[in-house]
């Protein structure tokens, strides 16, 4: 029996709690040959893409289904067949990309980095110089897996300079951390719309460069996964290639209002940061150590390490605090025993002290002592 | 300005119009990796098998997404890369089977057949005695771009008998037609959530015979369309292997319960049908002739020939109507002008008096005569 009487919420990396007013944009029904449909798809992607400010050079190209479907989408549409890309690999959604390039039949060159380490620009840049053969650079921005921001400017620069191909998995950071296409430069940068849009899921989407996806015609693996006739078909006709998920998008179109409200990328960031800060410096009290160093901690998700107590069990943990109402994350991580807990969505601080007291009355049950 | 004030009623082949009941059941966030979201989860796949008495046999595997793709992963994952697949053709959604295998490299045979004729089990039954090499048939059950019902039971009998796999893109006519899979043997059906279930778009599902998706192991041309690994990660975790658009999942979860209310694909088809007959003599008495002779035309969606006369413009005509409170469907034939109603989903045979209504009243406004 639950001891708290509404939906639990959500701290995990996706799905999200998300408004009501959100969900409530799914009590209607869309025709997807209609123009009012079709207007709202228009003006979900004309605000994607100046979010990253890329309205100069990019276009957004949604795509059903879950944020994978369009991190392949984009890696089968943009990187030719006799393409080879370098994957820094620090967690599991780099690996998820060496997976799919495996997969799609593209080369692939794996530079391993710690997985409590950021990505290093002069490691890429290394890598780059040391196989000209290399024409592209798959990275993601946040590594959801630890939590772990990385350097994309930087990343995006040494790339630049060495005239390859950036392509970014920023599924969890878009929306919560500043990206600007101008300064950072990139062909093809994905996200979704249960993340940091704090939309539901069921679409993703790429912010790709005209130029890189006007070269890709007939390249991808999949019909299904083609960005390039998903884009045209969407310019000549205004409609969606295939059904698209008619309510997620209004949903979507919903939540970027509220994230206009909220004051976009720099309020809904500061929140998520100040969401983030409350959880490491309460969980902190009661002796959880964040896994990773605060200098490279996203303001998206946090690691931490469990308690090393013979009574820790993550099942009974994760039930313990469904229970008081608050619904957390495993960890993602092989070698040490850690759970997660995601910073995203639409929690306030004072939700985060909520899952706090839940945490401490939690281990208290499971005769797991707090320092208070 | 719309003269009447209420959603539109969506008279196409999806998305449709819902029940007020399923939509609501998206006013809630749910958990990918919460035990309550796995039990929905399994539920609706349980369903689903059920649906065609598969459960012997089969299993559902669900996949994000559209329905085309679904089809995508069944036969990317299905089809060896050696395979060969027969492709009856007679229209969209055929030609549609025969874009995927191109793109995906598995080899594919055409049988072409006229498009207001239904596939012929005789023909299907030569085509692959003169070619030992076809390892697959692959048919549209109802063809969607005419409304066209084809005989699966006596297709997937001259398939079986001669040793090959049949999948089968029921899209349409799932939970509107009887499908038997005691009687009607095949590898795979697919079909999607947004159909004849009446739930919202954004996932297809797979009813996949057992035996055939264990041999499919590594197959896939795709990580995201990969039924098996779908399959084998669901199995092994009861969560789906990237996150599910969990409020389309719950959606669905409820339109099944009103499926079942209502009394199952019996009742389901009877209403629509009744729509049909309705749609077919109201548009006929004001002079609209369906494009398909009755005995091969599907309670799904009628094509009608478009009214010979000068003023018809499908444009005006479908803002007349909608503007009446009904959305219409264009046609998908190349070489007549036609346009199309859809008969499936949350509408009664009243609902049906008031396109017609709408219609006449359009008509008229446009100058184009009708005899009543
Ligand atoms: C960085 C990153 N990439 C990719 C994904 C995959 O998205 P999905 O689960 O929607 O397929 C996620 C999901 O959390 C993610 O955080
Ligand atoms: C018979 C048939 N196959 C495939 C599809 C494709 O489905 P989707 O548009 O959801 O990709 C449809 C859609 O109407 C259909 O009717």
């Amino acid at each position: 029996m639950p001891l708290i009487d509404r939906d639990p919420l959500l701290l995990t990396p996706g799905p999200l709690s998300t408004s009501l007013r959100t969900k409530q944009a799914m009590l209607h029904d869309r025709g997807s040959w209609d123009e009012a449909f079709n207007r709202i798809t228009a003006e979900v992607c004309r605000r994607l893409v100046d979010i990253v400010h890329a309205g100069e050079t990019h276009v957004a190209v949604p795509m059903q289904g879950s944020g994978t479907f369009a991190v392949e989408a984009a890696l089968g549409t943009l990187v030719p067949r006799d393409g080879k890309v370098l994957v820094p690999n620090h967690g599991a959604y780099c690996a998820r990309i060496l997976r799919i390039l495996a997969t799609i039949g593209r080369a692939a060159v794996e530079l391993t980095v710690p997985e409590d380490q950021p990505m290093s620009p002069a490691a890429i840049a290394a890598a780059l110089d040391a196989d000209p053969g290399l024409s592209h650079v798959a990275v993601v921005h946040c590594e959801t897996g630890t939590g772990i921001l990385n350097p994309l400017e930087d990343i995006a620069r040494v790339v630049a300079e060495r005239g390859r191909a950036l392509i970014v998995d920023a599924m969890s950071s878009y929306a919560a951390v500043a990206i600007d296409a101008r300064t950072t430069p990139f062909d093809a940068l994905v996200a979704a719309s249960g993340k940091g849009l704090e939309g539901v899921p069921g679409m993703g989407f790429v912010i790709a460069s005209r130029t890189a996806l006007e070269a890709s015609a007939g390249r991808c693996h999949s019909l299904a996964l083609d960005l390039h006739d998903q884009w045209r078909y969407l310019q000549r006709t205004t409609q969606w290639r295939f059904t698209p998920p008619t309510h997620v998008v209004a949903a979507l179109a919903e939540a970027l209002r509220q994230f206009d409200e909220e004051g976009g990328v720099a309020a809904r960031g500061a929140r998520y940061a100040a969401n983030g800060r409350r959880l490491v410096d309460g969980l902190g009290a009661l002796g959880l150590q964040p896994f990773l160093r605060p200098e490279v901690q996203s303001p998206v998700i946090v690691t931490f390490h469990a308690p090393r107590h013979p009574a820790w069990d993550f099942d009974t943990f994760y039930r313990g605090v469904r229970e008081r109402g608050y619904i957390l994350y495993p960890g993602k991580l092989t070698r040490v025993e850690t759970f997660r807990v995601g910073c995203i969505g639409a929690l306030a601080p004072a939700d985060v002290d909520g899952v706090v007291d839940a945490v401490a009355r939690t281990l208290r049950t499971m005769g797991i002592p707090t320092p208070r």
